[in-house]
């Protein structure tokens, strides 16, 4: 059996962005870029007022020095008029300097003195050239890459790309997860079960870790142990980049879910790896000239089916996507509590992480195995207990993946 | 001038969840629940078996002992005959416990003898009652509160709703947001800027930054300084639950915005806070029965916009939508170098955060001042220089937030 660093060595082989497409900049959050940006202009694209005041010739002020005032611009307005030693421009946050001023007084420093108030006052002596004026091309030069390929687009750079014109930009595509929940058992959450059958939460779990992801998300519900109704909904499944079936992955002779993959073109990478829960969890590939499919095979247990979403899954579509392979974010923790559970697997435990007093303690849940979601629900955390062959003693580090 | 700390306390004061409303549990990711949830059903509904192999009667158990295979359960199925001394039943994973077996034993550990295979040679002594059953009503017994009023729909409440038959919840509605960026100077961003004027960045990052944190965002362009135009936009911004503008709200003449927000109703609750970037933040509600509308006034320049919204915006709309009123994430790091950048108040720089030897260390970035996204794109968090008279060393200790 392989190890949990094995298993995701052979998916990050084949989870590797797709081909580039050109997209809108007003769909490209949460995109990786596949080429740099370049700014169309300079930004500033004028040397500007940072505060409401006057622009000035700076080697004029003096406390008390009195301007005659030109005119005034607002942002957006264009400066008509030079501005020469003993004058002064009225000027508002983000408008252009005008030519011949070297500095911009804030209006707090100043009055207005005369009846038609055409004169200021400027009441401080502190101003240098250069003072409340960013120079045009400052934060950027016209032609200047702004954001790199491999930039991941957050909120910051949804604004970037809008001040450099960037209306179009080439990104990786975020890969699209078809979800099937595979068992004879299965019912959805508005059927009342009979004998034998239970709901199946798996499909929604899954579904919504997906669109959590910034993944597309269609779910084809449930699949039953029978070999047509499971090979028309693989097929279904294959038409999206990746395809993440639960349940049908174990030892039970209706388990026919590899056999129909098998059918479909799709190889297995492995099957079972050394955790704990989730051992089952299949992994293989269709290949494909556009890019491999990847067809993930979960436990049916929710429990196992999350820890093997998280750990495995998670960082197959960031990688698709163009984005480094990476799951969800993990700490260093001191486990707030005595440990008894052990074994020869490593062990995702659901825990409670808290800060006290400055440093990360973890408290594991009082679990009742795979199958116990609600447990997991007071969960925000899981914590790894490594493979040993003793007990865990309180104040011991260990790692927690954040949920 | 107030802080940001009394700032945050009149927020809240107006930040109340509405009144809740019914949803499909489908469409309830990232909702607060508004009463508890309850289940339909004892989970698991059966005594159910928890591996592959034979449902046993445990003091049957001997290494070698032969029992006689009395059918096949699969998940799904119902058990139609009991288990006796002597006898055993083929079992799946997750399939009911027949009558009288009280344990399984995983079918690694089990071999099939004679010719027609109807009998099994149990080749373990290591079977106690109980071994690999999950009992009816285990995880959740019909009636058990499973969910409560005030928690987090995420991805494994979905799957708890949906093992419970909760299929419709009372949650509080998530508040929508309109964004209108103001000012003369700004063009959006297909437009080439001419003389005097922007590209508006603040209102593409601004929606980016609702939608991530989970809420509707109503773009509404771009509003110049003219009131009947601004007043047409307001309006249709305070049909929405909040209303985020951005520029307008400092000191310069054209600054109509406060004067058309009183005209519609809405009033000022605080202008201007102690930090920088952001000091000219605005905030206003105006009265409604159904739920205070808030009005967010963000400074012009993107910084300063980004800054006033991690810290004032995004809790208030956790606050609405029934969520602990709490902004971006916080952690206390290390400063990596020397920072020579001080004064009186609060200031938030763009810095990046990392992780060396375990520990957080923070370098605050060449930021070239407020209107500068570019550097805010290599920024992951922003860094927290309290006000003071000296400058910082590296390896102070100092808060940042994380973007």
């Amino acid at each position: 059996m392989i190890s949990v660093e094995e298993a995701l060595e052979r998916i990050k082989q084949h989870a590797k962005p797709r081909a580039a497409h050109a997209i809108r900049a007003s769909d490209a959050l949460g995109s990786v870029l596949a080429v740099d940006v370049q700014s169309d202009i300079d930004s500033p694209p004028h040397d500007k007022a940072l505060m409401d005041g006057y622009a000035v010739v700076a080697s004029d002020i003096v406390p008390g020095v009195e301007l005659s005032i030109l005119e005034e611009v607002t942002a957006g307005d264009v400066p008509t008029k030079p501005v020469t030693s003993g004058t002064a421009t009225r000027i508002m946050t983000g408008a252009p300097i005008p030519e011949g001023a070297d500095a911009v007084v804030m209006v707090e420093r100043t009055e207005l003195v005369g009846e038609d108030s055409t004169t200021v006052r400027i009441d401080t002596d502190n101003s240098q050239p250069g003072q409340n004026i960013m120079p045009r091309g400052e934060s950027v030069r016209c032609g200047d890459v702004v954001l790199r390929i491999g930039s991941m687009i957050r909120p910051i750079e949804m604004g970037v790309l809008a001040e450099c014109g960037a209306t179009e930009i080439s990104a990786y595509p975020k890969p699209s997860v078809a979800i099937l929940s595979t068992g004879n058992e299965l019912v959805a959450a508005e059927t009342r079960p009979k004998a034998g059958q239970i709901r199946n939460s798996n499909g929604p779990m899954l579904e919504a870790l997906v669109q959590r992801a910034g993944n597309a998300a269609v779910n084809l519900g449930v699949g039953r142990d029978d070999r047509d109704e499971l090979e028309r909904l693989v097929r279904r499944g294959l038409d999206e980049d990746v395809l993440v079936l639960s349940g049908g992955v174990s030892a039970g002779v209706l388990d026919l879910v590899p056999e129909v993959l098998a059918a479909n073109g799709v190889e297995q990478v492995f099957h079972k790896v050394h955790l704990k829960p989730g051992k089952p969890v299949w992994f293989g590939i269709r290949k494909d000239p556009e890019g491999d499919k990847l067809v993930f095979g979960l436990p049916g247990n929710p429990v196992g089916s999350l820890v093997c979403f998280e750990l495995f899954v998670r960082p197959a579509l960031a990688g698709l996507a163009g984005q480094e392979f990476s799951g969800i974010e993990r700490r260093t923790a001191r486990l707030a509590t005595h440990h008894s559970r052990y074994g020869d697997r490593p062990t995702y435990f659901p825990a409670r992480l808290f800060d006290r007093d400055g440093q990360f303690q973890v408290e594991p849940l009082a679990w009742k195995g795979s199958a116990d979601l609600r447990t997991l629900a007071d969960a925000n955390c899981l914590a790894l207990f490594p493979p040993r062959d003793s007990e865990f003693d309180a104040g011991e580090a260990i790692e927690v993946y954040l949920l």
